[in-house]
């Protein structure tokens, strides 16, 4: 477990500061206090200051979702949640929860058995067994990238596609190119789901062409690409859309195994902006979602159901990040056996 | 302006407890603390104290909507928005603004001119000048009942009119309505655009009747009823949504003026519920909004814009109040002239 120590060397601060920030001392800016508790959230140092009397218990279920280190996708989701609802004094439990799980325990049993008042759910598949259930649960929730119409219990949390696939959508188009496919995540995910009519509906606005074959279902994994950009490439598009960055980095590899370089043959655009997108060779344009934002919203939800205010959505927009996997579009070249 | 003792005649406790609340002393609870805090801002009441020293500035922009006593629609959304705004050290200035004010002054040079630090924009029509100026804005901007696209620096307030509309056609269907009309607020505006889908998609869904003449446009007063009331009537209609509780109470007048028995042989929904609603006669069912929990949440999202984070938009849920002004249909009767 972190020591003070720990969390002073982090921050490049002395132990004494590091304890003023643990103790609420009034002579250290707020900004810095922020800074110590946050990064004792994240390091799991724990004290009964930090801990105080009342607290009470949430828990984040995972499901399909990478989150054990900064690298991973989930990781700034959880670590945003938690960071917030420390500062709320809620102790915050990260339970990885599998189907077998879900088919055995009912979700809301879970949750009183356990004393949870409440708890953030990322990575859920519509298919999942709780997913049916939380339809009617009367345990405040919120789901990350999923929706339950009319549970006032119920909430949601998630970044726009639409605004991230039609800002991707112009950037392409600004570039010339026009033969635009999207590689998506699995299919029976709302949000694989929204992507998709995403790029439907700019494809349409814009007048371009598109069709069952230029918009394949994979899975959220590199490996995706070897099962579907060969496919694409056949069809002359000139950019490939990505349901995630890592099919994105898979989606470049299978480029250059076609022979075809990224970005002067195919621009690649990948989604989210994980650490590796900037360090991919060249490095990848990308649709960014802000995952400590959405962790941190994800618990301001959660906070406010609780609070019997029946927050049914908050969406954040994404950021087009342009680095260099992305260029003019050239003329099509058949594709290399 | 008010004194510690006209808070504590409302709250109805000692002079010495509200002093306390407004010094932040340890020995009353979080509770009252903030009633005491709540009170003190819907009164007008400051002090140095209360102040404190590093305060920011917003300002409230009201076009089109009354706010100036508690059974006006504007008046809750106003209140819960300054008094989260104060609890963060913010002070807010309510602002009446016009068509006129908008076209002599742009948005962002008056913003800048006062120094505030951002802003909430209640009531403003899609024709308004300044809503035009919002889609470029480098100033953080809320909106209650409006969107604006891609713009990182505007987030978006308001309830879920799609499931209010629906709950309100599930309760009449289940009362063994058919005819169905939406007598609807001004057009212009996004929300009564929202409304009207809302109304077509939930008639479709349930494969109900509906055209151009069930679902006119009208504004949002109990006027409006005059105009257009007595041509749903004589459409055989069993039920009338309305864009709002006064036009509801419009509707219940014209309704008695033509013969007609609310809720007996015409059922009437409104939407928000003002305080009027539950004193009307019959007591009005209407499609709640949570005006204090909009105000609130407008300035959260105005709070997370300021700190850059991207929120675009933050969703309430409705709630159907059920009252006496909806009852089992009856067989239609001929208009009496």
């Amino acid at each position: 477990m972190a020591t003070i120590k720990d969390i002073a060397n982090r921050l490049g601060i002395s132990v004494s500061t590091v304890s003023k920030g643990l103790n609420g001392a009034s002579d250290i800016s707020e900004h810095m206090r922020q800074a110590v508790l946050d990064t004792a959230v994240e390091m799991g140092y724990t004290t009964k200051q930090m801990r105080g009397r009342d607290r009470k218990k949430l828990c984040i279920f995972v499901e399909n979702m990478d989150y054990e280190t900064s690298e991973q996708f989930g990781y700034d989701i959880i670590l945003g949640f938690r960071q917030a609802a420390a500062r709320e004094n809620y102790d915050t439990t990260v339970f990885p929860v599998t189907p077998s799980f879900q088919a055995a325990e009912r979700y809301d049993t879970y949750m009183l058995k356990n004393g949870y008042a409440g708890a953030f759910m990322v990575g859920f598949a519509l298919q999942d067994d709780w997913m049916g259930q939380f339809a009617a649960t009367a345990i405040p929730t919120v789901l990350f990238d999923n929706y339950i119409k009319k549970n006032p219990c119920v909430g949601s949390i998630g970044t726009d596609s639409f605004e991230g696939i039609d800002d991707a959508i112009a950037h392409l188009i600004s570039l010339g190119h026009r033969r635009i496919a999207l590689l998506n995540g699995s299919p029976h995910s709302m949000i694989s789901e929204q992507r998709r009519q995403a790029y439907m509906d700019s494809m349409t606005a814009r007048g371009l062409p598109f069709s069952e074959a230029s918009m394949p279902y994979g899975y959220y994994a590199a490996d995706a690409a070897k099962d579907y950009a060969g496919g694409l490439l056949a069809l002359g598009v000139t950019a490939i859309l990505c349901g995630n960055d890592l099919i994105a980095s898979g989606v470049m590899e299978e480029c250059n195994r076609n022979g075809y370089q990224v970005p002067d043959e195919i621009s690649v655009i990948g989604f989210d902006d994980i650490p590796l997108s900037a360090q991919l060779q060249p490095p990848l344009t990308t649709i960014r979602q802000d995952r400590i934002e959405l962790g941190k919203s994800g618990f301001y939800t959660l906070h406010s159901l609780i609070n019997h205010v029946s927050i049914s959505r908050t969406m954040l927009r994404p950021q087009l990040i342009l680095r260099k996997s992305t260029a003019p579009a050239k003329p099509v070249k058949a594709l290399t056996p």
